[in-house]
C-alpha cells in the first residue's frame, strides 16, 4: 500500500542479514537487545560506532556480526590491537558505507545520529537494500533524493521512529489515496509548560530530562524546542508521500497514542503503546508480520487520562520552521537540519542560550538560498554552507545562560 | 483477513443491490441518509417496517426500492390502500424472509430490533447474501449457527456497531494469528456515576437519557445497565472469532475512542472518530474501501482529554451475565437476550424498576437449561422459554419505581 514498504523477506529467500549502523547509539543498541530475544532467524552482518568500542566489543560477542566499522581513527586502531573479534574491521565513512551496501545485507538499520547517516543509507538504497530508518536527519536532509532513489531501486524504507511506525501501523490494509491527514503528536518536551522568560534561562541540564521518552542527548534537545516534532513532519512527508498542509500535530503530554491517520470518510485510526522505542524497533524488523513480544502491555485504565492540546508556535517556533522550510522544498530543510545541529550542540556545550536555537536556525534559512530539486552534491554543499554560518552565528539577543 | 469480511462487491460485478431491515428505525434511516448522500451507485431492493407506514412512505419516494415489508398486517393493509408506491408490498415476517433472501440482494443491512432479526438475516446469509449488521441480537442469539452458515454459505458479515467497526478497521492488513485482545470500550450509560441508591430509583426518563448517542429505546436501556457492552462482547466473539478471555471491556465515557485491538506484539491500535453511527453504516456500504464524507471531522484539541476506567461489575451486573453466558456457551446467550428483552420492556412499561432487569435476567439464567451446538430449533424454542419466564417473574426484592 506504501511506495517503499514491502517485505523485506520478498526481496531474498535466505536467511535475512542485518547490518546495524550506529550499533552503540540509543536505537542501535536496542536494536541488539530485540534482534538478541525475538529475532533469532537474523545474522549479523555490521554494527558501527564512532568511538564506543568497548561496548562494540560486548555487542559483538553477543551477536557475531562479519564485521564492524570504527569511523574514529584512532578509536578505530586502539580496537585493532585489542580486540579478540576475528571478522572484518573497518574504519572511516568509507568503511561505513562499504557496511551499508554490502551485498549480504537484506536490512540496514540506519541509526547514525544526525547527517552523517546521509551516504551509508543512499548506498544500501542503490543496492536496493531494505532501510529500517530510525535516522531521520536522512529524509529531512535529501528526501526527495532518497525517497526517488528508492523507488528507482526498489528499496523499500520502513519507519522506525514511534511516530512514523504508528502511520505505517495504521496504513496497513488501507489505501493510500483514503488518506486525509496525518496526526503527529508530541509530548511537548521537558519545556511544554515554561514561559517564555522560563526557555530563556533553560539549561542543558533541564532539556536532557524528557519526561516520556530515553533518547540520546540530540534529539531530547530537539524535542524540547519541538524541533524534534519539525523533523518528523518533514520525515512523514518524504515516507508517506503527503503535503505539510495535511500533516497535523498534536501535543499529547503522555506520550500513549504515538500518532494518527485521518481518512478521507472521516474516521481517525490511532496506535498505542507504552513509550519505549523497542515496540517500534520490533515491528520494523518483522515487517510486515507481527511477531509476538515479551514488553510490557500498556493498561489503558491505570493510564486513566490523555489529554491533547495545540503546539504553541509563539514559544516554540521551531516547529513553524520547519513547516516554512518544508513548504519551501529543496534544500531548505538541508539547511533547517544542518543549522539545527549546530546550534543544538553550541547549546549543548553552553556556548549559546536555548532560545538561540531557533534564532540560529532562522538565520541561516534567510540567508542561504535553498536549491531546488537537489542533487547529493547541492545536499552536501548546503549542510556544509549552513553548518558554517550556524557555527559563526552570534545572536543580537541577550540570552540569560545559567549554567 | 477475517473470515467473514471480504469485499462486497466481489461477488456481483452489476451494480450493487442493498435492502434495508427495519428501515425506518435509528440504523434503518441513517442508513437511507447515507446511500442517499454517499453511495449513489447502489439500488435499494426492499425497505421493510413494522409499523411506521408513513415514514416508509417518504423513503420509498427518496430511494425507489423494488419493494417494501410491512410486518403489521393491519399497518399492511392501510399503506396499501393510501400509497402511491408501485413496487411489491410484502407482509409479516414472511414477507421479511422472502425481501432479505432475495436473490438481487447484494447487501442486506440487518438492523431490525431484538431477536425479530434472527431468521431473516440467516435467510439472506443461506443465499450467500453479504449482510451488514447492526442487529447484535442476531449473534448474540445465534451466533455459533450464523457463523457457521455464513461460512458454509460464503456470506461475509461486516459489522455496524461503532465498536465492531472499529475493531474491523484495526484488523485492515492485519493478521488473525497477530491479535491478541479485543479492547471494547463503553461509555458507561447515564449511571455510570450512580450509586446503588440511585440506581434501585433510576426511571426510564433517565435511562433514556444517553450521554453520546443517539439511540432507540432498547439499546439506550441497555446502554444504562451495560447489558449493551454484554452483547456486543458476545457479538465479537463471533464476529473476530476471539473468546471472552480475551476480549477487555474498558469504560471511556467519551466515546471518542470506540474500540481497540491489542497485538501479540504489545502494540495496540483504536479507532476514533465523533459518536455518530453514519460513519460506521458509510463503512460498511464501501467496505472494504473508503468512500469519501463529508461528515463533521473530530478535532482531538478540541475534545482535549479522554479518560479511562475500569467497569464495575457489582453495580452493573449485566456486563457479568453475559461473559458468564458466552463462557457457558449453546443458548446460554439466547436465554440472556431473550430475558434481558422482556425485562427491558417491563421496565420502559414502567412494570418493574432498573435494578430488577438483572435479577430477571440472572433468574432465567439459573432457571433454564442451556443446549449446546444449538440448531435454529433449539434457539427459537429456548428464546421462547426464556421470555415466558422472564415475563412471568416476580423479583423478590423490593423495588422502588419512581415514575
Amino acid at each position: 500500500m506504501m511506495p517503499h514498504t514491502v517485505a523485506p523477506e520478498s526481496k531474498q529467500a535466505g536467511q535475512p542479514t542485518i547490518t546495524i549502523l550506529g550499533s552503540t547509539g540509543s536505537i542501535g543498541s536496542q536494536t541488539i537487545e530485540v534482534l538478541h530475544a525475538h529475532h533469532p532467524h537474523y545474522r549479523v552482518g555490521y554494527l558501527t560506532t564512532n568511538t564506543r568500542i568497548d561496548e562494540l566489543e560486548q555487542q559483538c560477542a553477543l551477536v557475531h556480526p562479519n564485521g564492524v566499522v570504527i569511523s574514529d581513527e584512532t578509536a578505530w586502531k586502539t580496537f585493532r590491537e585489542q580486540t579478540s573479534f576475528k571478522g572484518r574491521i573497518l574504519c572511516g565513512e568509507e568503511g561505513l558505507v562499504e557496511a551499508s551496501a554490502d551485498e549480504e545485507n537484506t536490512l540496514v538499520m540506519s541509526s547514525l545520529v544526525g547527517f552523517s547517516g546521509v551516504v551509508p543509507t543512499l548506498a544500501a538504497i542503490r543496492k536496493g537494500i531494505t532501510i529500517a530508518l530510525a535516522n531521520k536527519e536522512t529524509l529531512v536532509s535529501a528526501g526527495e533524493l532518497i525517497t526517488a532513489e528508492a523507488q528507482r531501486y526498489n528499496a523499500p524504507i520502513i519507519a522506525v521512529d514511534s511516530e512514523h511506525s504508528a502511520i505505517l501501523q495504521c496504513l496497513m490494509g488501507e489505501q493510500q489515496e483514503a488518506i486525509e491527514k496525518l496526526i503527529i503528536t508530541a509530548s511537548g518536551g521537558p519545556f511544554r509548560t515554561f514561559t517564555q522568560e522560563q526557555l530563556d534561562s533553560a539549561t542543558p541540564q533541564k532539556a536532557l530530562k524528557h519526561p516520556n521518552w530515553t533518547m540520546g542527548a540530540k534529539i531530547t534537545i530537539d524535542s524540547a524546542t519541538l524541533m524534534n516534532k519539525g523533523l518528523e513532519v518533514i520525515e512523514a512527508r518524504w515516507l508517506f508521500g503527503i503535503g505539510p498542509e495535511r500533516i497535523d500535530v498534536v501535543v499529547h503530554p503522555q506520550s500513549i497514542i504515538h500518532s494518527m491517520v485521518q481518512f478521507t470518510d472521516g474516521s481517525v485510526k490511532a496506535q498505542l503503546g507504552l513509550p519505549d522505542m523497542k515496540l517500534p524497533i520490533h515491528y520494523a524488523l518483522g515487517f510486515p508480520h507481527r511477531t509476538p513480544s515479551a514488553f510490557p502491555r500498556m493498561d489503558i485504565s491505570a493510564i486513566g487520562t490523555m489529554t491533547f492540546e495545540q503546539p504553541d508556535l509563539q514559544r516554540f517556533p521551531c516547529l513553524r520552521l520547519a513547516f516554512d522550510a518544508l513548504r519551501t522544498g529543496g534544500t531548505a530543510t538541508t539547511i533547517l537540519n544542518a543549522a539545527n545541529e549546530v546550534a543544538v550542540h553550541r547549546f549543548l556545550r553552553g556556548a549559546i542560550g536555548f532560545t538561540d536555537i531557533p534564532r540560529i536556525v532562522e538565520s541561516t534559512l534567510d540567508t542561504i538560498q535553498p536549491a531546488e530539486h537537489p542533487s547529493l552534491q547541492d545536499i552536501l554543499e548546503h549542510d556544509r554552507m549552513a553548518r558554517a554560518y550556524a557555527a559563526e552565528y552570534q545572536s543580537h539577543h541577550h540570552s540569560i545562560i545559567t549554567p
